[in-house]
């Protein structure tokens, strides 16, 4: 696809490290991209947000489709003038949303009726009313719409929203069109079911797309059986190919989905962590609101270079939390996101240089240690 | 006094420029002083401040004794290293919010006693107490402790609060000491009482400061009554010294008090303001949240050089704003403290070039024009 291409530069045992390349510049897998929802990744500027080391955001259709609408963004000249990032963005479907938020939803083959959940306005959503909206937003990586159920299911409901998920899949295709420079991602559906995952994904390889994501995962299942999937269901996909994990996750998740052979994930841990005191390290969670915390003149991480590490002790980003204070979310959220774009760099140096094994090992020892002790 | 030192370069009329110098860097007069209440200027990162052209920045004695505590903040380093601030910081000293803010008040000669509003905690303030934690904050610049009564008040109850408050500028001038760099200044009170001003201003040059407060003023008595006092209370201070007036104000108030030699400011207006969607610019304020934004593809300000105009259309600070994101108050407060600035800046180079009064018939005129009519 002109203007789209995906480069795997090396692999070390499943796990792989490339740059997909697109118009609005290039994304280093793999990548993790931080959630912008509402047209702001919150309390962050984006000049910040690509600070932290992020190359590519993703933006929500279900939320901009209602509030500011697509074609008030569009008429503004598209999602990333918008909200002032120039380079990649991936929009989801709605699909997900539209059944986790969204009222009085109706489901049938042609697609999803629902109420928003801002003003209760009736609204519909289907491959075809997807991909428009998505292009309106003008997003460098479209999603297909797809159908995922709620847990527990039954092996033949998840089926049958699998079943559904790619028709619509097929549909996606056909409305997205060839749009240069612009690339479509199907989504594996299946849930834990083997049977199913693969099913669905000789349904996509036979459709054809310029990326797969795995969906369907990080709903409650736990890790165990998140990682259960992910030891086959990315050989299922084109190895040539970026294969995109949604909605993961905690850092330790993200590094298992990377040596399973996992390109892209995204998550709002990071930021929503931020916005109510908890920060992720090298050495797992801090809480920050903990009043261990008053007056400990040390940073979050005396190793890390981002600005609330830099500029602050946790003496006063306890303080500011538990004064309310704005700032606090601003450091914390910026302090998260910078982690996990450490981490990123981190496997990606390490995929590249064949020592992977050894990076997770350091990481998993640093996180066994747990916080510093108390002064 | 060594290492802190006032400078007068130029008048134009009454309005004066020139540069206060401190150990901790230069504040170039007149200058306007953004509030850093409980150690942060609300919305903003501190070099986010500093970019827009503040010197010097306010933190709120009441505020910070409560939470997290004058001697935490001195155990951690002083209240710049606390809030990453290493530029001058001005710090009241407690009287005024203790009379707006704290519960159970009891009012003597020796001090006030009172209960936190935080967590109903008691404390005493007097000039000694408020001495003694500006000490320990690290202040550069020090305000005496003083009673400012509310209004209306009897030409009695002002002539009884200002010669108390004048009693407890000499307690606070002898509590003082001497602080090599750092400043201590007296508080004019006496509301709107020519008499009382004039009593207050000889008391307090009897005693000596390195610099003057006017006091008791932006307290509900109007514009104009203000301007009735300053047009006289100025004078009654000592020409080689700097002039703060405290509280003010709105930018056709901080425009009209240089205009009749005020030399420092401080409000919490544009960054209050900017957390509720009301943005300040060359053509008055604009309410962002009205519907006239929604689709809007201009700035706030073409002619405004800040993140919020170069970056953000009038409909994308309306849907932030409508949105509840933090990103709303991040950016509208930058706006107005830098719109505050250039007011600052634009003074300050009209009086060094004796042309004050063209550069306030432009201010004028241009606010007389109303913000720009929508597409």
């Amino acid at each position: 696809m002109t203007g789209f291409s995906f480069t795997l530069n090396a692999t070390d045992g499943r796990a792989r490290t490339g740059v997909i390349q697109t118009p609005r510049g290039e994304i280093r897998t793999p990548a993790f991209m931080p959630v912008g929802t509402a047209a702001t990744v919150k309390a962050m500027l984006p000049e910040s947000v690509r600070a932290t080391g992020a190359d590519i955001l993703l933006g929500n259709t279900y939320h901009l489709m209602l509030r500011p609408g697509a074609e008030r963004i569009a008429r503004l000249g598209g999602l990333h003038r918008f909200m002032n990032w120039d380079r990649p963005i991936l929009t989801d479907s709605g699909g997900f949303q539209v059944m986790s938020l969204a009222e009085l939803r109706k489901l049938t083959e042609e697609g999803v009726t629902f109420a928003s959940h801002v003003d209760g306005s009736r609204h519909f959503l289907s491959p075809e009313t997807s991909m428009e909206i998505q292009r309106l937003l003008g997003s460098d990586i479209v999603m297909a719409f797809d159908e995922c159920p709620a847990l527990p299911a039954t092996h033949e409901r998840q089926a049958e929203a699998m079943r559904l998920s790619m028709r619509w899949a097929q549909r996606s295709r056909d409305a997205f069109g060839d749009r240069p420079g612009h690339a479509l991602f199907g989504i594996m559906q299946g849930g834990v079911e083997r049977d199913l995952r693969e099913e669905s994904a000789e349904a996509l390889r036979r459709i054809g797309f310029d990326g797969y994501a795995i969906g369907g995962l990080a709903v409650g299942e736990g890790q165990e059986a998140m990682f259960g999937v992910l030891d086959y269901a990315t050989d299922l996909l084109p190895e040539d190919q970026p294969r995109y994990l949604m909605g993961v996750g905690k850092p330790d998740d993200i590094v298992g989905a990377v040596q399973r052979g996992v390109d892209m994930m995204d998550c709002v841990l990071p930021s929503r962590s931020g916005r109510t005191g908890q920060a992720w390290t090298r050495r797992g969670q801090v809480n920050i609101k903990n009043a261990r915390h008053a007056d400990d003149p040390r940073p979050l991480d005396e190793h890390c270079t981002c600005p609330a590490c830099t500029g602050y002790s946790r003496a006063y980003l306890h303080h500011v939390f538990r004064a309310g204070e704005m700032i606090s979310g601003m450091l914390l959220t910026w302090h998260n996101l910078h982690y996990y774009q450490e981490i990123m760099q981190g496997m990606r140096d390490a995929i590249a240089g064949g020592t992977l094994d050894a990076w997770v090992a350091t990481f998993h020892a640093q996180r066994a240690e747990g916080d510093i002790p108390p002064l």
